[in-house]
């Protein structure tokens, strides 16, 4: 992998991994041009010789330029390629921009380890109920109720318009059925499920399941 | 607690919480003024009525103003204040400052979640090494093992100057001894450390232990 000719931003993901989406979906939305490079996690694609030397800390998503510069870390290179394009996917109004951050800390800290973690332990490593840690769906519960409570009061994770806290949290949100929860106890997360999947332009998860 | 009177930038946290330092030292650093709320974790300080009125997601530290605003989550408080009082922190350089993102986010995620947990179970809840989940040392330990490979080329997390990675990476790894770690076997490390509390005026924490 690493003796691949890079011509243009080239992201590595594998993707059943939400983390991976995000700079995916990122750069689709805003038409940047980019190659992708499967990494198959569970196959150990990320504990290579070759991977570990482009990404010493062996986490997919990657993303490199041909000038050789090499960024990990999701919401880091969302973040990134959305402030070279200048989009409004991050808010230009400093506080905005803060709760947009706090978010994106949140999403990495309290919703993906307990969402993410139970659908991968669920879904792919194929553990029953029993074998999980219980602690994850309390967690998870809690987390998606904290999104209900501001999605109550608007339509999006940071107020009436769009951000990248959207596409973060609704990688793993999209797919929670996969780890055991039940999305529709959770009515106002629901309908922004839809609400973002259409803007990103992609399938609905659970009825492409 | 919500019946304060909040004349200034307000903080709330808990002074055993590596987290709740972390804007704390970055105010101190900047010489912004703040009022310094004490909520105490273990006694379930951020689970009363009054603090999750003030924070429904139950989590310290928070920053609180004058006008009602309020933000959760270390990392984006850190990033608002300096932000805000136009701080070289933060660096200007894009690329550069994308690496300190992906270094904050890859401290949540990856190093906080191993060394301040395993801390937190040894030090606070007084568990023998036995009743600690293993992965917690094996998961630090590759924490360390990163940071010591850039700390090897670099005096600080993203290159030449200090940034608030550095901030937020030394508030849990100068406490690492309380998780049980070793931190004399990444020398690179140990020497970051002595020189970040040196420069937030802070005491070396294994001495002051």
């Amino acid at each position: 992998m690493p003796t691949r000719e890079i011509t243009r931003l080239t992201l590595y993901g594998d993707s059943i991994s939400g983390n991976c989406m995000k700079p995916k979906w990122t750069a689709d939305l805003l038409g940047i041009p980019y190659d992708w490079v499967e990494v198959d996690i569970l196959s150990g694609g990320t504990q290579t010789e070759d991977f570990l030397t482009v990404n010493p800390v062996g986490q997919v998503p990657l993303a490199r330029w041909p000038d050789g510069r090499a960024l990990p870390q999701s919401n880091a290179i969302m973040l990134y390629i959305a402030e070279q394009a200048g989009s409004d996917l991050i808010p230009s109004a400093p506080f905005r921009r803060a709760q947009m951050m706090s978010w994106l800390f949140w999403e990495q800290y309290s919703h993906e380890t307990a969402i993410a973690v139970r659908r991968f332990q669920k879904h792919y490593l194929k553990k029953s109920d029993d074998e999980i840690d219980p602690n994850l769906m309390a967690k998870g519960r809690r987390a998606l109720g904290v999104m209900e409570l501001q999605l109550t009061y608007t339509d999006w994770i940071v107020g009436d318009d769009m951000t990248l806290a959207d596409i973060a949290l609704v990688a793993y949100t999209r797919l929670a059925h996969e780890g055991g929860f039940n999305i529709s106890e959770f009515a106002a997360v629901e309908r922004w499920v839809s609400r973002t999947e259409a803007a990103l332009g992609i399938p609905h998860a659970k009825e492409a399941a």
